[in-house]
């Protein structure tokens, strides 16, 4: 476990998640969570690829913004929402899972900065780093899963 | 059909992308693509959707990613990538579809600048702008698609 | 003047910069403000330029900028800061002038998002596209300004 | 001296850049540059300043652009331009020095990634970050100053 994580958060938020349409089926899973900062893990499958078999851009944005929103969440306990979002694709996403990590760099009353990494993986591999960026979350207020 | 559409093109596109893993669990069509532009539509469904019930960011992302790829893809008549994506969420993604449309802003030898905007439609109601951004598209070579 | 300009608004964005220490060497004026809109002209020295001759980026993007905040604060009526800031540099910036434009396309209560334009001109020519982008605007209060 | 950094790479840089009409009067100097990372550091006066004393976020953005675009130049050994560039205001700038550092996320044959932070420095005080963000650096081809 990462020393921010917050083992019961990280239960609430998968909790939350699993009864969300397009989480549900998405399939990803928090395996660590607190401290303005979360990691998110997800097995690759076939539903999720585009052309060469990469995982599509537009899930590779979907586990990175996830990860922002709920890093921001946990940064102010409250409930948010993605403001905005830029991503940089630096390689194919190509493995057995990708996992997210997204740091808050700034938590401010209204919106958290939030920056993050999306690395491939596969056994027997080093970790390839195939996305980063950074996300604007606005903070709405108490939440029922942070 | 939109003034900029080439029948032969976003029949392609749709053959070439409902063979792909996301793109057909995902459900788009593309309704118009030509010179630099596309328009994509999504079937609003639950399996979209977050736990506002409204259509999940990722969702609206990778439905916008799409849409600037294949314009830059219409643009220079080669296989892309996107190589980044900025996007800003305007209003709740709420409705039975989301309609994206992307604008080719400048078609250079390696990059493709695209500018979109994603609207909220449902009958009898206005569309409602619920997204808008720009994407750097890398340009590859030539493709099978495009 | 540009239907969206309040003469009186423009007076004041004017004045209120020609004292500040970077606008006032910069030297862009408010050629048009109001309803969330500005269009800002900035002539070019040889002072703004890079080693190509061309303006250079930071000074495109200084200008881009300031006509973002503008419009943010004209949308509100408040003092505002910008948030974060996206361009795309799509040519050359070369002319005697360069005139950004900027247009709220959503005026939250904490943020406005606002897309931008900047087109370089010279006597005979065409304008020239040189940037593109968006920014979000956050908003801090009742203004001095606007 | 930084651990990535080349003395003989810096003098060039800066010589290249005191020569430029925009970064002669900009006042920033190179302290650390090699290995697709640079280090530039800005004295702060009051020529740079907007409406609350702080630094102008033009000037910000025009000091990361330029550490960015040096750190993609380093990369490559090329010369380059920024193709894209986005950039988050987390603090005032309020300080004696800016102090930007970039550095090299992934060294493209045509595009160079690169991710920045900003922090202002005064005698006696903790640096503060005051912006992070990220730039597409474009490769142009041989350069004269890298």
């Amino acid at each position: 476990m990462r020393d921010f994580s917050d083992a019961a958060m990280e239960a609430r938020l998968n909790a939350f998640s699993r009864k969300q349409g397009f989480n549900a089926w998405f399939g990803m899973e928090c395996v660590a969570a607190g401290k303005g900062q979360t990691e998110l893990l997800l097995p690759v499958r076939p539903e999720l690829t585009q052309h060469h078999g990469f995982v599509h851009g537009g899930c590779v944005s979907a586990l990175a913004d996830m990860a922002c929103a709920w890093a921001g969440s946990t940064a102010r306990g409250e409930d948010v929402v993605t403001s905005n979002f830029t991503i940089h694709f630096l390689a194919p996403a190509v493995g057995t899972h990708l996992r997210a990590h997204a740091k808050t760099v700034r938590a401010g009353r209204t919106t958290v900065t939030v920056e993050f990494t999306v690395n491939a993986e596969a056994e027997g591999k080093e970790p390839k780093l195939c996305a980063t960026g950074m996300a604007g979350i606005a903070v709405l207020g108490k939440s029922e899963a942070a």
